[in-house]
């Protein structure tokens, strides 16, 4: 399968990246609103994989509208101000049964620590659901996933990813794809509207790493 | 330390209640609206407890108030629409330094599954705080706990709870309260600011358990 990491050029894209790279025999393509940066980002993805021994993987970098074009699955791998315009730049280039994948949330911080900043139409998944072109599904997962441990290969990840939808067949592809990463498991949490707790759960994650000795970079196991 | 536990009739209050009984020496009471239904539920506690070779705790039952004024920390096992009433009912037993505890969480539903209905003012653990009197500390925790499996100490728990307030020594003493059940891992969240993405948490967990199978009665745990 050909992924496009959009704004992969970076955390949690690089992440994804890496991962799929290391782990999985998908093609991943960069995309960025610059390509040169995409193109500079995935030459060190791909530096990085060759000196675990990993040396058959090519990795291409593009602009985003390339990087969609090329793809089967497109990752908005963006800040969450950024997904509508950028699901909008690479509508006309989506074929029908293209799937985009929403990792973003909205966070806002104050004296107390993180909280989720609920966009007005319900989450930011939505947002893209709602940017989408007709016969493209939008499915929400990574939403949860510490970057730094995502990107370290030498890290075990060990938590889950929830995965949303209301496309049956577009979940189960994004399922096939998590589950293709080492040591992450993908659970099922529903639809789309499912989102907002979802998304909440990553300021979440984040107040708990700063009050707690031993727990940055953190996941979330359901148990 | 006594331990009320008002709505403690109720599932969590029982899930509670056992193993504050079961793992630690700490004094429980049961309150409820209703005074006999209090007397009866703890008779029953203790049965189960006995049955399980524990026959020298003795669990009594109250009504609300009455429970309220034996305790130094009294937990809100009530629904969250009687969080706002319950501490009021019981302001005026109070005393400086008791500790109260808001476990609940406010949860609408749709077609789509659990939403988390957040209060006005800003959570459920924020109406207790706002009811609370002078000198009364108020903590949250175990918003995110599963009721069934709290309650039978049959069950590993091996789950996390998380604690937040914005007095550290009543967050402490919840702390180690938590920390006295087994299984039971008590993490810092930070201020009473943060309370409602925990509580966010818990229809995000309904959802989980209703979409994937072998997972009902599930917790949650930070790794």
């Amino acid at each position: 399968m050909k992924i496009a990491l959009l704004g992969g050029t970076g955390d949690i894209g690089e992440g994804l990246a890496l991962r799929w790279a290391y782990d999985t025999s998908h093609t991943v393509i960069i995309g960025s609103r610059d390509p040169e940066r995409a193109e500079t980002k995935a030459a060190a993805y791909e530096t990085e994989l060759d000196s675990r021994g990993v040396d058959d993987v090519s990795i291409a970098g593009h602009g985003n509208v390339a990087a969609a074009e090329r793809a089967d699955v497109v990752v908005l791998a963006v800040p969450p101000y950024h997904v509508g315009d950028t699901v909008e730049e690479v509508a006309d280039v989506l074929d029908d049964g293209d799937i985009l994948v929403s990792p973003a949330t909205g966070m806002k911080r104050d004296e107390d620590g993180f909280h989720y900043h609920k966009p007005g139409v319900g989450s930011v998944t939505r947002i893209a659901a709602n940017a989408a072109p007709e016969g493209v599904a939008v499915v929400g997962a990574f939403h949860n996933l510490a970057a730094g441990r995502l990107a370290n290969l030498d890290a075990d990840l060990g938590v889950d990813t929830l995965v949303i939808g209301d496309d049956e067949d577009a979940k189960g592809i994004v399922t096939d794809l998590a589950e293709g990463i080492e040591g992450l498991r993908a659970l099922d949490a529903g639809g789309l509207a499912n989102a907002p707790e979802i998304e909440a759960l990553t300021p979440l994650l984040i107040n708990i790493a700063q009050h707690n000795d031993g727990l940055h970079d953190l996941g979330v196991r359901f148990t």
